[in-house]
């Protein structure tokens, strides 16, 4: 018998560094590789479990780049689709490339795209509104999971919902009114007073034909470059129209591709997450998601969050609320205010020529 | 033809690991040897330099334990007049064992005992302090050298001066009214308001046979354990007689052994050092002294002081007076008002068992 979610294909777009993380992430050694929470995997790999949780192996793709496919590999030993881009187009073409090569091979198939770097708690919650967002996708919305919030965070997008759908395994599913980028504290504190605003967290769920339509119209171009590419998938061409295809392609996030302009036209709908979620933006966002200190750690009058990669012993002495990371090769001293300007750390040693610490 | 300081020998206890300055400073790498100010010399060497400008390589004497006496032969390899404590016993049997030996061989000799682990900026001034210092000295008054204040500090002792004394070569030579333990703020700004007050830097010049004599009268247990070893010095059974003598000399300090209470009894007299001195207690001392960060450091709206003995990039942000020193083992993250407590830090760790660390 057949269940809702027989037709649906996760996406991973695994992509960007995360800058403010360093020095536990690198160029070479990016976020979502990470097991950031020490919980023994990282945070592909998290994401990972939390999709076979609901589909198989070998409906689960990754899409990333030359530099980490073989990490990727290694720490997903069952992963069969692995999608790589011969260069970063940011999250459009990659997710594009995914549902023109998925929606040729199985017509009809519903696809999902869950970023590789986020820290979700609560499965139950989870499978719930992946079941919703692909009831109500086969309806041919493009649908996302609004994160209901903890409180009035400016450091994410909302997304603003509007009437209730009337979609049955969904009921609790509404359209899209609009998306709005991170708002000021004032606007934030409004949003999440109000009730129809919710966490943007980057999921979409969309029929692969309907996602594939609205490029069409939105971005012809990208739709076609994606086209050639989906038709010589199966050939023996696959390599050469791809590197010779893919350059062409539109830089630009799904966000504002497909999620925005379809919003605007009636055509997105959202279903709420009651899960935990966090995009682990910066340190202090670690510290949020419960990170614990290094076991060696020694505490006087100081607290905060102290990271020994090597696993030597750090001391904090009269410090509260600092975050200290230590690396083979680096160090870093943040107050936990000021997590955000962690990047600004790695532009400054791009400034100094020190590609090898970034 | 004679000059003033022919008589003159100088002697360095060099003990005292420094446990506010952990990590750098360690049981086994005591303050004295290293490089704390980044001038390429250590403390002791610095030290050595100081007083070898004054007087011959032979005539400066260090005390110290087994522990170090390799590496302080290494580092000053000029020293002849090494004399090697069987077991830490404080600064007077220190002192006093150098002054026996010394007054044995140079009988009327004077010595000036100082500190190997502390900072002094001004030869001239020094110079010109040791002068007045042993010709005060040699009138049978044990002196010391009183620094002129340059604030209220609350982290060392004081002396109060009295009446001005009438020796040649000495015209700036006090009594001594008494000596002060380290003061509480207020009292320490009314002792710099009233001009009476200086720092006790812990350096003391007197004739041998004085030091000699007080103590016979103040420590007799003490002085006679010195004669004992100072007559069995040039003989076969030194290491015997040392060995056997050691273990039951008192434990104490020359200011409580002598100088509080010879100044009581108008023995003691004070010439003013009028160039920046410092002990280096804290690392905020090692702020003030001018110690500078490892040129790697990147600061992000961030100032303090970041030493990187490794070699490896520091990265600070957010963090104003902020202290942070890696070493290849551990990593001290300290607030600078707070510098006094990284001895905290030492305690835990021997509470742990982490010896391997202190």
């Amino acid at each position: 018998m057949a269940t809702p979610l027989d037709s649906f294909h996760a996406v991973i777009p695994a992509g960007g560094a995360g800058t403010r993380l360093w020095p536990l992430s690198r160029a070479s050694r990016p976020k979502f590789l990470l097991d950031l929470d020490g919980s023994g995997r990282s945070l592909i790999q998290q994401t990972w479990d939390r999709l076979n949780d609901l589909v198989p192996a070998e409906r689960i793709h990754v899409v990333t780049g030359h530099a980490h496919a073989a990490a990727i590999r290694e720490q997903l030993p069952d992963l069969t689709g692995l999608f790589v881009e011969p260069s970063p187009r940011d999250s459009m073409p990659a997710i594009g490339l995914a549902a023109a090569v998925i929606g040729a091979e199985h017509p009809g198939a519903i696809i999902g795209s869950f970023a590789a770097d986020h820290v979700i708690d609560d499965q139950v919650s989870f499978a719930e509104a992946i079941g919703q967002a692909v009831a109500v996708a086969r309806t041919g919305l493009v649908t996302t999971i609004g994160i209901t919030p903890t409180g009035p965070s400016t450091a994410f997008g909302y997304v603003e919902s509007g009437d209730r759908l009337d979609v049955e395994g969904a009921g609790s599913a509404r359209a899209v009114r609009s998306f709005v980028e991170k708002p000021d504290a004032e606007t934030a504190a409004r949003y999440v007073a109000g009730g129809a605003h919710s966490w943007n967290g980057g999921m979409f769920v969309t029929r692969t034909d309907v996602l594939m339509g609205h490029l069409e119209r939105l971005q012809p171009g990208l739709h076609a470059g994606l086209r050639t590419i989906a038709e010589a998938w199966p050939t023996s061409s696959r390599d050469d129209v791809l590197d010779r295809t893919w350059p062409g392609l539109t830089k630009i996030a799904i966000d504002h591709a497909i999620a925005e302009p379809v919003a605007l036209e009636g055509g997105m709908a959202v279903v709420p997450g009651e899960f935990t979620w966090d995009d682990v933006g910066d340190f202090a966002a670690l510290l949020d998601i419960g990170a614990a200190s290094s076991p060696e750690t020694v505490w006087v009058d100081g607290s905060g969050l102290a990271l020994s990669e090597d696993g030597t012993t750090i001391a904090v002495v009269g410090l509260d609320d600092v975050i200290v990371v230590r690396t083979h090769d680096a160090l870093l001293v943040v107050a936990r205010d000021r997590a955000q300007q962690v990047k600004d750390v790695v532009a400054e040693l791009r400034r100094r020529g020190r590609d090898d610490l970034v």
